[in-house]
């Protein structure tokens, strides 16, 4: 997959502080965005983001364009509903062939990959003989695979994102979506490094798994910090990982 | 694909009137619901709806069961964002067999079927085959096909129906997500007769077709109204024979 | 004010525990809503709940009606964008008498009590003064106090209602919302015990409190836990008083 | 009032177009950036617009400062969900002063003028003077009138803001969201010139008024259009006044 940030809210690392001082200041926002300076802006928003209220980060916005997810992320991708998308279409786009994403674990098993690919191959196979057939490629798309490549543009605002990255950088996210929200996350904390200082998996954002039994043990449940056996955490050092192999 | 309405809010057929008689009355809702009939909120709605005002209608929501639809037409349904929904995991759910859709047209052409139906059977041997690897079932999905069949709970209420309506009910909407919107409709218009009463199509709900050279026909242009070339719509026979077909 | 539940999604205490079958099951919704007991959707839905994955929990809805809040409270109310609703118009509806919320604080205050009754007896005055001088009611209520009560028809899901709760139940909260959830509280419990078994504050769903210094001292905060510094939780009892206090 | 758009989406009037693009076309988003020209996807949102598929321009956000509007007018406003709102907080910011929008009607009629200006002093005075008594402000403003001013942050994408202009540009609104929606309009066709190109009022989008019998006369009713006695539309020429007037 390839992931750009293609744009974003014009002073996004700085618009959430902005709308935090309006709340409680006589000014207008107009006239604090001009005398707010960016340290103010930086030590509001973290202090509101550290106690969860995320409401003030809605303000700022981000659009990226993603090529070449399979369409079994995609399905993942677009249940987010607090999002603007536009899709590839495979009713409308005809494909002369078929771009797949190859599962890792299917990758490394050489056997596994010869019985992926022969049925790729097949299905590819099969939409051409019924283009050629007269029938329509939003009929013929049936026989293409969950793993067949889609584009996207996505634009989501910051909370929404940390939403996004709570459950979708979690270990436990399904591995496609999951390097796809690393790679989102390492593109915006670049543009609002105060933003999303913390952001990344719950664990991250929270300080505990809230996944009990079923967690990954990057972090340690609040059940474990409060009969003090938890674990140092290791969810920042994982993030910092994530985010430097999948750039 | 079948589908059930399996549960929806109490008296929902007068909810949106009661709503509508709060906004301009001084009694409380709680008293308008002991003392308007009926008929009272049934005119009510009529106008209100009539005029688009559609935010009372939001009062009222449909909870459906939807079985075996494709993941094809499965992944255009999650794009309505006003609305909830639990979907069958191909993650968690391990399939033995491989249950599909098949388009209308493939199925009446028997070369395209012989194409199909060997394309499916490659997908769901070879995510067997992958399965007795040692794949797990949320890898070996990648082979399979859009046409895989998926079950869902879906609730949304009236208002964001009339939009899934509109663009669902029109003949340019994907053949699948179609039928499964006149059975949808076919379902809420028994419970709610009133607030749907004009339910279907754009072209239903407007009285003309916004489609412009794309339109299907049923419905005259806004266009061909001002020019007074507009033919009769048949948009409502069309409506009372996709229910009909599709129950 | 006066809160009554004046409709509901038929089973709703039922219908969340049905979707989450769904999602891992090879049967449809409609047939496990035959098969599966009480029991056995009260057991998944604690599980999942308890997990915080809460996108079940929007199957089911509820719809009040609400009764004399202020106008203070209701610009608070309409804030909360994952819901519906329907308000009594200060532009449609012409007021003989001015009907207000009185602050309990200044209620207590005799000489407080005084300025305020003053102060609201004279907006009284002058919109109706206003009206017979043929100024409209939508321009005359710009007298109006906040204090101005205004009835309402409000649907929530029950995930919204849990972070509604999560708000405005905790102690920080504005005075009348901090009541009003209270109400709205103790009327979904008696229709749903398992979905909102542990709803309430903020503290009361997660165990313990996000407001740090600005905390009420009701329950730790995640830093006295991890310190081992925690006093008991007393959120539980002070959830069941207000409960009680407020019905 | 005083309106400013604060921040923006970067390539506000391409991004659209972009995302269109993306739809049909076998190159990514990114690429797609890149090669398209400016003039290509102003024709491509000029087309999906007029059809009235919106769903594109949801990737424009813009975000506004806006200072001084009444609670009247801010309680419609924050009535529009798919929005993000900061609104400065009356429990939070203590007035020495009540800063008050007269609505012109009041304004115009000296004897009405004389009423208020002593209803709103009589509030502000019950204002101080609770305080003095040691009452919060947040009890306080309960004596507050609507006329109360307050700024907010408001952040909408391109997709809300059409819907907002379609039902606050009309004639039948509230004068002072009125004028706020016509001060908004002017201030995104500036950046976004081609999105916007047809934004307005209902029936500025439409092509017709759909409030019947209550419709201002500007523009002809679908009733009238089939009936042959439309007269010609008039909304282009006030949508310009109206932006004229207010900037």
């Amino acid at each position: 997959m390839k992931v750009d940030l293609i744009s974003y809210t014009i002073d996004c690392d700085k618009m959430p502080g902005i709308a935090a001082f309006t709340s409680c200041s006589k000014r207008s926002p107009a006239e604090l965005r001009k005398t707010k300076t960016k340290e103010q802006t930086d030590d509001f928003i973290r202090r509101v983001v550290a106690y969860g209220h995320h409401s003030v980060i809605e303000h700022s916005y981000f659009s990226f364009s993603i090529e070449g997810i399979s369409r079994a992320c995609s399905h993942e991708l677009v249940r987010h509903r607090i999002a603007s998308f536009t899709q590839q279409s495979q009713r409308y786009v005809k494909f002369n062939e078929l771009n797949t994403v190859v599962p890792p674990k299917i990758e490394k098993n050489k056997e596994a990959k010869k019985i992926f690919d022969e049925s790729i191959e097949k299905s590819a196979d099969a939409y051409q003989k019924l283009l050629d057939l007269g029938i329509a490629p939003e009929d013929a798309r049936y026989c293409f695979p969950n793993a067949a490549k889609t584009n996207f543009v996505v634009t989501m605002n910051a909370r929404s994102l940390m939403n996004f990255f709570a459950l979708r950088c979690c270990k436990r996210a399904q591995w496609e979506i999951h390097e796809l929200a690393y790679r989102m996350l390492k593109l915006v904390k670049e543009k609002a490094p105060v933003v999303f200082e913390n952001a990344g998996a719950s664990c991250m954002q929270r300080g505990y798994c809230t996944e009990g039994e079923l967690g990954c043990g990057l972090a340690p449940t609040l059940e474990e910090i409060k009969k003090g056996t938890a674990k140092e955490s290791k969810i920042k050092e994982y993030t910092e990982k994530m985010m430097k192999n999948n750039s």
